[in-house]
């Protein structure tokens, strides 16, 4: 076979038990996707242990001409980690690279290997008593360098920002197989491009992450969680406003679910009860971290939630009465998809707008929906705070789901962005473009944005061996 | 002469009377830099008033092969914005570029022309009950464009970051004198590379920036300003840790200052009261801003103070009374770089190293100097919160300034960076590179960031039009 020399020479690069086949060993975990939508075929899973190993990966895999695949914890949704079909494409699984290098306390930096798992880099602040403000629903499975790769985003957004804003470094093996060390841990350097952000973002198509510094913050002395429910999106959109002004940056969560999203949670979860059912068409769950203790933060949190009702923000309001509570509540926004799940499939959505644009883009789109596809039942739901929805859409009830998809997922996509886009809006807001939108993308960027693009992908990687035809396809 | 069909073609893109020539015009304002350490000489002086009339000038520049350099409120500190001595370049200025295009209040976001002066950008945000927190001593006449090209930092990075976090989108003409579009004020879009972080911090080397979309927050309820001594760089380390801890993102200046930076402003400028001059060899300007109210700020800024004095990190302390105090306090800090130009001639430093190295790198910096250039004499001051100092060497008191900068300047640089390069930090943490340190880059940049830096050069500005010979030499 063609691809011997290169399956021996990488054996000899990291070890034989870590060039894995299909000839040897099942590698559904790394084919596969984690919606199990696509199963690929790799040439090869190749599992080197320290950065200087990866940079050998990519040197060999360049002179044989054999395209790589950077995988984290397979934890993406549009396809960006897991091989194509044609058995030709070498997975570079980063799992073993989970040192935790440094943690600097006076610096508030935490220094990790790429394939360090999210929950364990989080774990190692908290017991420096910091706190490492990332946080999703993958977080025990998902690695560093997946979240950066694809710039992740979770539930504390609204105040820290996406997986670049918590980076202040990286580490990244460049496609002629160097390794560029740019962990510095600096919170100001104007030396130059920032070529940091360049590959965080870049789904694993420029380099290779192999570690980075992220920032922390000291923990907070208490969190408060709450729930509200609310009499329309632009009730939701006001609240937000007026908990920006009261809380500032203590506002670490706004998130919103519509009426279907919670009755769904309810339907299929009856263990979890969802406080204010039935009360309004959306409800808020939002989160106030306090830096001096939990009678400030309940008072604060009160006070806000009392001015909500009074001004008609907010028709109903509760605050989580001990930690349990606030777990519950979070557990019920976190529930949602798995609701839709079991509720049966679903057509999918991860947009954004500006904040201001949602009541308006929510309520154009679903008025569309219901024209174009009549008894189509929208789970809405999201990060508010950051302009970022879930619109997902589940068949009319009793439909067969898989016909429904069959019959309207394209049309409904269509009719999604083309509206997202009228408001200026993004068609993927946390989750990326992948293989999965990769074909969409050049109906919705900017010509000149994506000429760029190119120009990138052809200086960095100019043969074109970092995760073919993902992103830029 | 060969360049009057250029001319005439920019007379018509922009009009007549917005192509200006040493010939009708005395061009110094362009010319010169604000330091007034060089005297270039343009071509000509260029103000289109759109972003067609700047496509419109890179267009026509391209065709007749004249390199632009372009040009905010010239305010500038490393030669970054002002042409070279040839006469062969156009100075693009983007200074007509002013207008205030959109306030969205409830996406907290403000969309601005790149022309627009900083201030009038912060006073546009106050008049809506917002606050654009970018602050630094050019406000007044540096514009939003030029602060973004060279990813400005300032007084308040500690809590917002550099311009470049503020900034949620850019429109750009390119090398090819196309216009990106990429201002849709998102706070979350992933869909490909992070093109608004590549062109910020750039220096205008690879576009020219045409407007931003900038991120606000509400205005605090109240800021408080402190004054702190203490016995030394550890202990000021300390003291922000807990400020840190204590105040959370509450603290948004965190400013350390040596004696020497004291006794000048002091000595040049006696009608300005320094509080606790003589009482520590450094001290420490703190800033909350509080989201509840002046009484709250108070108590939170004198119970940590309380404790500071308590565990040794601050020797004395005062809390500003009123805000007239607090404004004398920071225009105590303001005011040190023009008590060091009345005291004569000096080796200028910007440069930052993680917060955790501070008290080792100035401890080994300064008894370096020390040795080597006896009786120079150290002002050390700057944002401490973000590791990052300007290191000044004044010549010993009593000498001769420009015959001490003629001898010394140079070996003083090098002392002082290759201290720098060994506790991993940066020789320009907010002014950039500019042409003043272009040569210096090799030495102290990692090669393969400095091969990726120069792929992406080229890749944008393939033929060298943007700013030759600045940033990459």
């Amino acid at each position: 076979m063609a691809h011997d020399a290169l399956l021996n020479d990488l054996r000899a690069a990291v070890g034989a038990a870590h060039v894995l086949t299909a000839g040897d060993t099942d590698l559904t975990p790394w084919e596969q996707d984690w919606r199990r939508r696509h199963r690929g075929r790799a040439l090869a899973v190749v599992r080197p242990a320290s950065t200087a190993e990866v940079a050998a990966v990519v040197r060999l895999c360049g002179q044989h001409g054999v395209a790589i695949v950077p995988q984290g914890g397979n934890t993406g949704l549009v396809l960006g980690g897991v091989p194509d079909g044609s058995g030709t494409q070498v997975v570079l699984s980063t799992t073993r690279l989970q040192r935790i290098r440094a943690l600097d306390a006076a610096n508030l930096t935490l220094t990790v290997e790429a394939g360090c798992i999210l929950q364990t880099a989080q774990q190692a602040a908290a017991e420096a008593g910091l706190w490492l403000p990332l946080s999703l629903a993958a977080e025990g499975s998902c690695t560093i360098g997946g979240n950066l790769a694809t710039n992740a985003g979770g539930t504390q957004v609204l105040r820290f920002g996406n997986a670049r804003d918590l980076c202040l470094g990286l580490e990244v093996v460049t496609a002629d197989g160097r390794v560029w060390d740019g962990l510095g841990g600096l919170r100001k350097d104007n030396t130059g491009y920032d070529l940091r952000h360049l590959f965080i973002g870049s789904e694993g198509t420029l380099g290779i992450i192999t570690a980075a510094v992220l920032k922390l913050v000291p923990q907070p002395a208490a969190q408060l969680t709450a729930w509200a429910a609310v009499p329309s999106l632009d009730a939701a959109v006001a609240l937000l406003g007026l908990a920006q002004r009261r809380l500032g940056p203590g506002l670490t969560g706004f998130e919103a679910m519509n009426r279907l999203a919670l009755q769904l949670v309810q339907r299929h979860f009856p263990q979890l009860s969802v406080p204010l059912a039935d009360a309004a068409p959306y409800a808020v769950l939002l989160e106030l971290s306090d830096d001096e203790g939990e009678a400030h933060a309940r008072a604060r949190l009160e006070a806000l939630l009392g001015d909500a009702l009074q001004n008609g923000c907010a028709a109903d309001a509760v605050v989580a009465a001990n930690l349990a509570q606030a777990r519950t509540l979070w557990h019920i926004r976190e529930s949602i998809p798995l609701a839709q799940a079991e509720e049966g499939l679903n057509v999918k959505h991860d947009i954004s707008v500006p904040v201001s644009r949602i009541p308006a883009f929510c309520a154009q789109a679903e008025a569309a929906l219901a024209q174009t596809v009549p008894g189509a039942r929208l789970v809405n739901f999201g990060h508010l705070g950051d302009g970022n929805l879930h619109f997902n859409v589940q068949c009319p009830d009793g439909a067969d789901a898989a016909a429904f998809l069959r019959a309207h997922e394209a049309r409904i996509n269509a009719l999604v962005y083309d509206h997202v886009q009228r408001h200026g809006g993004s068609i993927s807001a946390e989750h990326g473009i992948g293989g999965l939108k990769a074909a969409l993308l050049p109906r919705y960027k900017d010509p000149v944005a994506l000429a760029l693009m190119r120009s990138i992908k052809q200086a960095l990687d100019p043969h074109g061996r970092f995760n073919p035809g993902r992103l830029l396809a």
